[in-house]
Parts: C-alpha cells; structure tokens; sequence
C-alpha cells in the first residue's frame, strides 16, 4: 500500500471522448483500465482511499454502446494531470493506452481554466487575414518543388510562383538542409525571388521555409527565416514533437505565422480503429499547440481523407476553445484547378487553397498557371 | 517543366521494405507512388532526364508476392535525401506515405556512409554495464508511482526501492512537472533517497527522471538531472520527436545513459497493415536516435505485444548498425515476479527487467519485495 497523501487540486477536469472496440463487457474493461493506465499506472487496490483515488485516476463520466462491437466513452482527468503542458496532455489524452489496439480518441474538451495557460496561434484566421492584407477571399499557397534543384533554382520557382500572384509560398516539407540545397542559402534565395517579384507586383506574397530540422536546430531556423525575411514558417510536428510549435508560436522575437504539415502522422488515423479522430489532431491539438494554419490531404486527392473526415478537420479549427484563436483549413495534397470550384463549395472562404503539382501541369507558363489559379478563385466567389 | 539541374551525389543509397496491402497491380502503383511521394513530390512526367530522375526520385529494388493481398517492395533512397537529419530520415522512410492506409515498414538498411553521421547511444549495452558495474547478470529496473504522492513521497519511495538493491529507479513516464511533484524538487528528493540507499548497501544504484517536457525545458531538464546527480534520463520520443534523443545522447555535458519510453507511438503498431514495425521503431531507429535501452510492453502483460513481436525488438536492438552500439531491451507493462523465469528464458541475460505495481502487490514490505525480485534472478541465470 502507498501512503496516503494531500493533494491541492483546483477540482477542473477535461474530458476525452473513446471509441472503443470490442463486446460491452470487453469496452468496460477497457474504460476502466484507460482510467487507471493515463495517469496512476498503478493497481487500484494499492491505493489508499484518499485523493489520488477520488481525483487523480481518469474517471468515467458516461458509457454508450453504439453498436454491438462499438462503445462511446466519456473519460475526465484532472487538469492538473497534465502538469498544463502539451507534451503531458498527449500523454494523458492518449499516451500508453495507444499501445492497447481498439482505442481511438474521437472528441476532447479543454476547460478555460486549462486553455489559459496556452497562448495558442499567435494570427490565428483574422490575424493571418490581416497580415496577408486579404479580408475575404480564400488564401492561395503552393509548394517549392521538386527535392534535387538547387537554392538558385528554387528562389527562381519562388519568383516565378509570386509573380503570379500567389499569397503564400511554401517550402515542400521534404525540403530540409539537404546539401544541395541547403536552409539558409535556400532561405535568402526564395525571399530575394519572392521580394523581387513583390516589387514588380506591388502585392505581399510571403515565402514560409520548412524549419523541420534536428532539435537544436527547428528554433535556429525559425529564427534565421525571419531575420532573413521569411513571412510564415511551416513545421511537421510529426517528426518536431507538437510542442516545438508552441515555443515558436510565443517567441517575441519570431512572430510569425506557422503552417502545420502532417507528415508521419498518418498513423494517427489510418486505422479507423485506432489512433486520434481527425478533427482533434489535425483540429484542436494542432491548434491548441499555435499552428495558424492546418495542411491535410483533401479528400480526392493522392490520399485517402474522406470528405467528412476533411469536414471535421474543418470543425476542429473553429470549435470554441476558450480564448485559443480558430485557423485556417489548409487541404491539400494532389489537388487541381480544376477542382477549384468543388472545393470553394465544401470550405467556403475561410481556407488556404494549396495546389502544387498541378501548378506546373496546368502550362508552359507557370506564372500564367497562377494567375489563372487567382482569376478561377476570384471568379468563382 | 522544371529546370534541368546537376547533382554532386555520392551514389550511396539506403533501403527500406514495405509491406503493402492490395492486389499486385494496387501495390506496384502503390509503390510507384512511395518512390514518388517520399521524394519530389512531384508529376514524373514534369522531371526532366537527369539526376533528379537516376537518382532522387526512389528506386524500386524489388517487388515479391507474399500472397494475393500482400507484398513486399524494396526501395532505396540517396542518402543525400535526408540531409543527415533523423528528423528528415524519418520524413524520406515513411512520412506523407503514413497518410495513405495498408503501407507498413517492415526493414530499414542504412549504410555506413550514413551511420556514421550519427553517433548512436553514448554507452550501449557494454557502456551501461561498465557504468553500473554489472559484466553479466540482467539489470534490474522499476518505476516510481503513483502519479498523486508527492515529491517527498516519491523519494522515500526511491530509498526503499534502492534499499532493496535495484539498480536502475527510473520515474513513470506519467510524472512530468505536475504542481504536487515538480520535477526539480523530485528529482532532489530520488537523488537524495537513492544515495542514502547506496550508502547503507554500498551498491550503486541509480535514479532515472523522466525529462519529458515542453519543447524549451527537455534539454534543460537533462542538464539538471545530471548538475543534481541522476543517473539516467527517460524520454517519451512520442511526446518529444525523437531528435531530442539524439541532441542530449551526444552533449559532452550530460553523458548520462538514455532509456526510451514507447507512449504515444502505439499508434505506428497497432493496425497489422500500417505504420513501422517494431523491429524498426522501438528498435534501429530508437537506437539511432541513442538511446541506451528501448522499453516496450512486454508479451502476455497489460499490452498486446506478440512473442514474436518483442523478439523482433530484440533483433533490432542488435542489428548490425555500422558503429552504433547495440541497446538494451526493456519489456515491461504489466511484469511480475512469477513471470521471470518465462523472461529470462526468451530474453537472456542482456536485458533490463522491468517490474512496476506488482513489486508494490508482492506483499508489505517493498524493500523485501525488492530483494526477492533481485535473488529470484540471481537463482536463475
């Protein structure tokens, strides 16, 4: 038996939301041992009656059956579980139990009195609107391609992509300090191509690098982009850890947009089994952690998002969270301009339209293949 | 079409096998795909002849049949691809492919041109066996619980599992900086406990904290475990990124052995068809990243690891790496007493048995429990 002990607990807690798998009986099993296995990992009958017991271990708040291999339930822990960071909330949200197959998280609920310690996204959808200086219409973002140019080659694509008219220009997140196009030379190639052609244009179309590097190296590079000229930055929490995007986010001396890529991730919901539901990882957590902006695989594309899977997303960066800011809905991945219009009827303004690829398909022109992108979404909205 | 470019490649290249679900003809466009998708990211046909094509593009090396709905297809990739990073090696083996469901990585072989920009786990099995003075016999390790008890607590804790002659008290990957425990005080408290301990037995047993942490405070946590006489770290490379490991692994500053934790990944295994065997997460690549010993849910515990898939752990903490050290094994989850001797007869003696609450159940006295644990091993090997 361990000792018993006091504990000064505010009495907030969170709320997760499992699907579980498996008969009733199996599904309660499970629930009850989810309680035990995010926090205490311990046996229940070797704690004392007393706090840790009362607060500490998850309790199960409701438990419906959705079918007969299908449970839903509501788990609360303790706010103070996650010692308010976001490295112990994904631990206690889904950290051991992830290795138990037949769990899958599909809705989360953070009090305010969690959310205040986060700042969350430093723009956010209006701030990134205001930025970009663009009220209304949809933000229009594609990728610097293909891996094997080099840095003078790229900041030449960047000209030619800003040229046209496009607001954002990202870095392809496999693009990283590989020697033969290394960060910062690429870094000051692309801004000089994207500020010349600013200057030609009259517009602020903004060149957003890939800081997606070893540890010691991701805040580095945050920080070279903006002393070097870089208007947003783009990170794949899946290899940085979610936390990485938070310590940007808050710096004072960055304050620049992030973009979030979901690279690694994908097993987080290939399973429909298993894993985090789409709108909280891709949604909530993304945004709890201070991305302004979402990159997902549209549904249709090379990837395999169901349309309400890519719907739900779209919830999870507007559900109300305390003060945390709603992002931008960044759906990619094989996308076209000829689905320009099906995609304006399914995320309305309020998204960041990413079409790479097919930018350079379109024609022989790609600042032509711009222009054409801008003129179809204008037309259509 | 994109400019034409020349590559100074060194003509190395590093392989991974894919597992992948579908008929043969799903699976060759499949593998078309990864050649593509993990690369350029680009329309083939847009890529002129050149370098780009020969030899950034992925390379099928082979593709066989394992039955109607399966396949294994190697591929290679120029190691220049990866930057060096783990974080980018990571991306190029199974980044926005993780998107796409039935793709799993089953092997990964990484030649020694690209090993040996890495410098692996700082002591490995032999170095941690020369640390704590142990040539053959398996080492002995368990977790400070419940997640509740107070710093205090936990360090009187920590003296009665010292007392009782383990060598490694390494915290619950569940305590962070929660208010009740902060890390620093706990850490000064287990320090503390554990060496009033190793007085009275004249053993060196030592104390593990868990530095998981925001992304600003794991490599400052480290610091101050070592500056405050730890013995080891534990890292949760789910929470963090894996990098982190590498960045504390190589500090001239730290030099303190590294032990892995597995929460948060269970997702790259639970799905049959998806993510990244257990060979190659919880074994090369945590060992790349070096740590000194990868603890994983053991068979037949809370956990649903196979047998056959904790001996594949085991294969990949030994693996022929180029000059990176081989690493322990760390099954765990669930362990008690009366499963030793099934342990030691699958694992051998290079091993770290890791035994939680049921040291707690054994009966009354924890430092007894403790001792019996130690000379039920002793009588078995």
């Amino acid at each position: 038996m361990i000792p018993s002990t006091t504990l000064n607990l505010s009495g907030n807690r969170f709320t997760v939301w499992y699907r579980l798998s498996g008969t009733k009986d199996e599904a309660q099993t499970k629930a009850d041992n989810i309680c035990l296995e995010q926090t205490v990992e311990f046996p229940y009958a070797l704690i004392p009656d007393g706090p840790i017991r009362d607060h500490i271990i998850g309790k199960i708040e409701s438990f419906d059956s959705i079918d007969d291999h299908q449970h839903l339930v509501k788990i609360s822990y303790a706010i103070e579980t996650t010692a308010f960071e976001l490295t112990q909330t994904l631990n206690v949200i889904y950290g051991n139990i992830s290795l138990i197959p037949g769990i899958r998280v599909e809705g989360l609920e953070l009090p305010g009195e969690y959310l205040r310690n986060f700042q969350g996204p430093r723009f956010g959808r209006d701030g990134l609107r205001q930025l970009l200086n663009i009220p209304k219409r949809p933000l229009l973002c594609t990728a610097l391609k293909p891996m094997g140019l080099s840095a003078k080659q790229l900041g030449e694509i960047a000209y030619q992509l800003a040229l046209g008219g496009l607001d954002i220009i990202k870095d392809d997140h496999g693009l990283s300090n590989q020697p033969f196009a290394p960060f910062q030379e690429r870094v000051r190639y692309c801004v000089e191509g994207v500020e010349r052609a600013n200057r030609q244009t009259g517009k602020q179309s903004i060149y957003m690098p890939n800081i997606t590097a070893p540890a010691e190296r991701v805040f580095e590079n945050a920080l070279f982009a903006k002393e070097n000229g870089a208007g947003g930055l783009l990170i794949s929490p899946g290899l940085t850890g979610f936390d990485i995007i938070r310590q940007i986010a808050i710096d004072p001396n960055i304050k620049l947009p992030i973009f979030s890529h979901p690279t690694f991730l994908g097993s987080m919901i290939n399973s429909p089994d298993n894993g985090i539901a789409h709108n909280v990882i891709f949604g909530q957590l993304t945004r709890l952690a201070g991305a302004d902006a979402t990159i997902f695989p549209n549904y249709g594309g090379r990837f395999s998002f169901s349309l309400e899977e890519c719907q739900k997303i779209v919830t999870g960066t507007t559900i109300p969270m305390g003060q945390i800011k709603t992002i931008f809905p960044v759906p990619g991945g094989g996308m076209s301009l000829a689905r320009i219009n099906d995609m304006l009827q399914v995320y309305g303004n309020d998204v960041v339209l990413l079409i790479g690829g097919d930018l350079h398909r379109h024609g022989p022109d790609l600042t032509e293949n711009c222009r054409i992108f801008k003129t179809t979404v204008e037309s259509l909205i």
